[in-house]
């Protein structure tokens, strides 16, 4: 389904004291390309958010197979994968070159914002079909 | 004023390549504190939030000594300054051990939050008098 | 085995434009409470490093039941649950009050870290025995 | 001087409970800017890594005038506005449109990193006189 791809270089200060990628930045990656995803697929989430609808992620994963340092040029690829009923799954691929150096997944809900004050009361609702339209179509930026 | 010490060690990820913290840290260091300082005044910012007030910064800057390393055991001290009709001020001092490795502060206004969607038009506004009150104790947690 | 209890608040900066929690900061914690379980059990990562030896991450995943908000006050159980030949593993609750929040797990290889300038080639060794013997150890700080 | 311009969009998980940026990330930002600069300028960090030298920060600070919310278009102008014998300044413009939203600045030391182990002893050394022309040459990128 819907996919793109990021690139960019590992920053100064995403490195831990090994001089290695910290990798909490991987999902800092991730939700960086998902929120991108759904801007490009037609779901802004400022537009989104306005309708009260939020994406809170309920189950996510990650394998790594060679750290990342500091200036390393990485390509991000991430393609949603399944749409249900009230949730959807993206895949991410972390790329150096021709090298794979990490895998992910992030499972989120379609959720209904609640009024201020009491937003730790979120439950899932469907996704309306026009947007899980827009969520299934094939398409690539 | 009011003032406050929390003592923390560096994290593993609060470093940069070098090995040394990265510098953005201190401020969000100065954050945790601020937030914190109001709390222990009697001013939560959940509640504040809840009437529509916030407190956006204005400026801030700091001098950095000695640099900071993992683990380091870290004391920040945090003070209230200066409280006029619409800003305060608050001085930090970072010390490891008897050394002080950094000085910084911050100058936040009193603003009203506007309706969601229209964030970006913040405006000052002043500080209500039994809010000034609370800012203008001498206290310490 | 050796397992911690850490208590927190989330801070104001950890949540994201919908007022939750930021998932990647999830990660940070478990990361956070993953070097002080090494620290207590007597592998302090200073003295680590200073011999060459890393944790890097091979694989980790979480599920989240509940978002957290700003002043949520945390508690982040974690447990070293299994040591092999060159890997262990930590798993974590995240609880809100009784609630559990969050469940996740690392899986962290014991790698020798290279001359610097070219750490992108660290690779997996056998854990030292007396290290094995201290992860393995029962024990709670 | 040397100076640069980057584009780049305010992410969901930049912000803070106000739904505003979260401060730090301006010097996040700054940093980022910071080591394009040299690299584009001639002076890649991975090389100077590697000659032992690094640039730690002295002092910083930095104007806030309109506050930034998610997916905002952000333009960074970056300049080298002063090079001295062990040290250099960076002065920093945050745009949103035509709009200064705003304005910060870096000192940076120009140190020798000792040894692994005693980072916390960086001094700073007199900026090398080839590399003391590549800071002050005119140049944009």
């Amino acid at each position: 389904m819907f996919k793109l791809t990021m690139t960019f270089r590992v920053e100064w200060g995403e490195t831990d004291t090994a001089g290695i990628i910290f990798y909490p930045n991987y999902y800092r990656w991730f939700d960086r390309a998902a929120h991108q995803l759904l801007y490009d697929a037609g779901l802004p989430a400022r537009e989104l958010t306005r309708q009260g609808y939020v994406q809170p992620i309920l189950e996510c994963g990650a394998r790594f197979h060679k750290p990342l340092i500091y200036h390393d040029l990485v390509e991000l690829n991430a393609e949603i994968t399944e749409v249900k009923n009230k949730t959807f799954r993206i895949e991410y691929r972390v790329k150096r070159g021709d090298s794979v150096v990490a895998e992910g997944f992030e499972v989120r809900a379609w959720a209904k914002q609640p009024e201020s004050g009491i937003r730790e009361q979120m439950s899932a609702t469907p996704i309306p079909p026009e947007y899980a339209t827009l969520l299934c179509q094939d398409g690539e930026k």
